[in-house]
């Protein structure tokens, strides 16, 4: 045992888990491990058997979980050769709502021969969008029962990728499953049972994914019973109404769970939490007034609150749902770097490629040192960056793309640009919304795939938005922000934290680069965002509904 | 000589003449040749000097003209052998508005050393943009003094390729040049007064290009004065009131010009016609109900009325301007191949390019049947096709390009056909806003470069439009179009014919393949051109001008 104290966090992903053992003087990742799911996502038939599933399902196999803290945790010990002794704590992190049904003692019942090949038996990944039938229905239920307030904490609507949903579509599909269900529970929940023994529910899935809030608690059986008369007690019956809020100690590792990992019965472990918002303490975001925006293939904004407010057309926003004590406020965009993605894959001309070639850079450099040389407002382009539809503010996943202002000499590098200047108009749309409805955004901590490949789009956001953008020292923010949590559910006497404020002032920092807005460029850009306003309002408010009729058009089609 | 007889006819182009030796018969080409300018289009500096050129200037030199005289037509007499007895006429097409200053007796003022050396002593040739400020004056005291039908005869404007903004600016910079002219006149009639020492002036070139009306002539004086008073008498002073209508004689050719190309002295020479406007006769269309379509880079539409109709938007009307007798109508879309040319040198992935070489094929060719492969409607795309402005209905250059719907599936060959679709939605608008005002279309014979080449084009213009398209016999309209006009000033009594629509009916034909419009698809496309109508109006009529804004925001910008 060394003075050196150490957590280890565990990331669960789509595909794949990843263990990181963290120095919590520093926040360092000393040690990681990742272990892809043997099953992966379960999309075409159930492991082991010829059955098919059908359309937009997306199932996991709960034992990959398991096997991930079996074989990551020991491995971060033995590479960093840390005793287990001087880790303080463990957290988790979770795609969500990633749901499972189990037995009473928490055996999910896919793991029961009688249920095993039953697919509503299996835990449905968050991107699971087979429910969307329950969600149409539990929307309209909701706003019939006058449930405005509520439904505007998500933005006017429930996802089919929610809890309510899939669970309804268990019970709809397969009553016996529902039945046989003692639990239905988020997955990160499930996991941190099977390490503590304790069956915890954590704020930020609740809140997020199952309508509760810490005020209201969960919608009252009423609404559950107009659903469905079976599901009327479906909190009481199935869930629980006692939410844990983040960075609390679930409780210590059981001798089973310390058998699996290599670390001492009784660590602390953390309440569960969600892979996006725990990234916002790891960006050193833990008070008002600062946004966190993971950019990858698409964008995720969080920002805190002391106040509840209805800010329209965002995600969601959830008492103690990011850090305890404040408002976590989400938004979202649909379709960011898969925006360049798309557009390097289908339009960028051979001579483009062969010259990167030559150059020996890739071809996203080269559109960016290309776009780098235009000026703002020089390419008279202007894009709404609806390619994968709108999140937020519009919720509408109907929605197009368009592009306008293309003459016979538009070069490609404009239309990336213009494409990178869509997706800053949108998240400038978010942030002047929630600074309309009175959740301040001064400034920017960017974290996830692209701050660091692409210092254009850093710049352009800066000038379009008007605020310093940063960038999280850590990118990969989710395993250190479960390590955070961990020592925090360790506590101080412990060698950890009491609160993830300390924790992340501990252990979070940003990099030395940041981008400023510049004043001329900005002026270019309010005059390009009242342009692209005025479109986006015409095109997403009902004044043409164009873009929906060419889309169901295009499905009728397809259809024959 | 034989009993076969012979017309000539030669095709003046932007780089080079065109001539071809046509038996009267049926219309064959016989031989042809051509001659490319040696000066070409002058836009850097006067040959012979140093002298630079302003932007937006765009010359010729009238010697070009005649040395096409000079070894073409030797060249098809040689090749074909035909005895030149037996050549009874020969007509010429031009450019236009394509116009020089020269002295009273039609020396052009560049071929003398006094002048050489003033840019504005030169032809200026149809695309010479640098009369714009004049143009804008013009149009703006035409509607001060109530000049409103007859600016509606020109689709509401009076462009700077046009003759009197061209003569104005002539005044404007060098009133010397001004002053030292006898005569203004079309390069078009001005060759044939080489030919044959008669100074005419053709209805095509007056009335397309020079505000003339077989009913009313010119605009008064008092119009000339008000643009700026030394203007008051330019038609008597340096042009002409008497318009000969087209097919009509100018002359019998003279021993000097008789000399230069082989053909006996006093072989009948046509009036001048316009480019466009001659290859009507040789889609067969000498009656009303038929469009004939011009398709390459751009489109030019014309179509025959046997009554006066303003019909809004369109580039002109005339009477005797296409066929004597009737109105000749003229429409026209401003990017048509140069789209399909754009897309793809700027947004054809590198794997499609691949995919074309493997097959020997070229990229036009794959995308073609890419697009081919598409149903109606199946891209869920929408486009405005004004990559380069509009010309007709909305008389805008300042309109710029518009794609819609685009979503992370979209592919290339989506985007190209949605580029077909916007440029046949820009044809329908034509033709209805034709029909709406009285001027039926029921047919469509198409020529130029791109209907042998894209038969998916052709099918979506037919589904589109709701009208059969056919496919005229000769693409090369120009040449054999002047031949027969050649041959209708000749007159049956020497061997030609007494009429354009005899000589039609003798020498022009159709391609047996004709495109039926698809009812299925015609279905489709009544709501995608509903939509486009919708956009079309939103963005072009003034409701949002945005395009116009970001131009001129790229202008400012790009000035520094």
């Amino acid at each position: 045992m060394s003075s050196k104290k150490y957590a280890i966090g565990v990331d669960f992903g789509t595909e794949s888990g990843r263990a990181a053992l963290v120095d919590i003087s520093n926040g360092h990742e000393v040690a990681t491990a990742v272990h892809p799911y043997a099953n992966g996502v379960i999309d075409d038939t159930l492991p082991g058997t010829d059955i098919k599933l059908e359309p937009d399902w997306a199932l996991q196999d709960p034992n990959d979980y398991l096997e991930v803290f079996k074989t990551t945790i020991p491995a971060v010990l033995q590479q960093s050769g840390v005793d287990p002794a001087d880790v303080v704590g463990l957290g988790v992190d979770f795609t969500a709502c990633t749901m499972l049904p189990t037995t009473s003692d928490g055996t999910p019942l896919c793991f029961l021969p009688e249920w095993r090949n039953n697919p509503h038996a299996w835990v449905k990944l968050w991107k699971h969008h087979a429910a969307q039938p329950e969600a149409n229905k539990l929307n309209q239920i909701a706003y019939q029962m006058g449930f405005d307030d509520l439904m505007n904490r998500y933005g006017g609507k429930i996802s089919s990728e929610w809890f309510f949903p899939k669970a309804w579509q268990i019970l709809d599909e397969a009553p016996e499953v529902y039945a046989a269900a003692g639990k239905l529970i988020e997955a990160a929940d499930w996991v941190v049972w099977q390490l503590t023994g304790n069956e915890t529910r954590n704020s930020c899935t609740a809140g997020y994914k199952a309508m509760w809030s810490k005020r209201e608690g969960f919608p009252p059986n009423e609404f559950f019973r107009a659903l469905d008369p079976r599901l009327e007690n479906i909190v009481d019956e199935k869930m629980s109404r006692n939410i844990s809020p983040l960075g609390a100690k679930a409780g210590g590792l059981t001798d089973e769970a310390a058998g699996w990992t290599g670390l001492l019965p009784g660590t602390a472990v953390a309440v569960a939490n969600v892979d996006a918002h725990v990234a916002v303490p790891v960006g050193t975001v833990t008070e008002p007034g600062r946004m966190v925006i993971i950019m990858g293939t698409s964008n995720c904004h969080m920002v805190l609150g002391t106040e509840e407010r209805v800010v329209p057309g965002m995600c969601g926003y959830v008492e103690d749902g990011i850090i305890p004590g404040l408002i976590g406020y989400e938004a979202g965009q649909s379709c960011v770097g898969d925006h360049f993605a798309w557009f390097t894959a289908n339009c960028v001309p051979a001579a483009y490629e062969a010259e990167a070639a030559r150059r020996g850079i890739d071809i996203h450099q080269l559109l960016e040192e290309k776009a780098a040389a235009l000026k703002p407002g020089e390419s008279g382009l202007l894009a709404l960056d609806w390619w994968n539809g709108n999140r937020s503010v519009l919720v509408d996943v109907d929605l197009t793309g368009l592009l306008l202002g293309a003459t016979l000499s538009t070069k490609p590098e404009e239309i990336y640009r213009a494409l990178i200047e869509a997706t800053a108009f949108g998240t400038r749309i978010i942030v002047e919304t929630f600074e309309a409805n009175g959740v301040p955004v001064n400034e920017i901590v960017t974290t996830g795939g692209l701050p660091n490949k692409n210092s254009l789009l850093m710049q352009i956001y800066a000038d379009v938005t008007g605020r310093p953008l940063f960038i999280a020292g850590n990118m990969q923010g989710g395993a250190v922000g479960s390590a955070m949590h961990g020592a925090v559910a360790a506590g101080k006497a412990a060698g950890g934290f009491d609160s993830i404020t300390e924790a992340s002032r501990q252990m979070a920092g940003l990099r030395d680069v940041s981008y400023r807005p510049n004043p001329a460029a900005k002026a270019v850009y309010d005059q390009l965002f009242a342009e692209y306003m005025t479109l986006h309002d015409y095109f997403g408010r009902g004044a043409n509904d164009v873009m929906k009729r060419l889309k169901s058009l295009k499905a009728q089609i397809r259809a024959g």
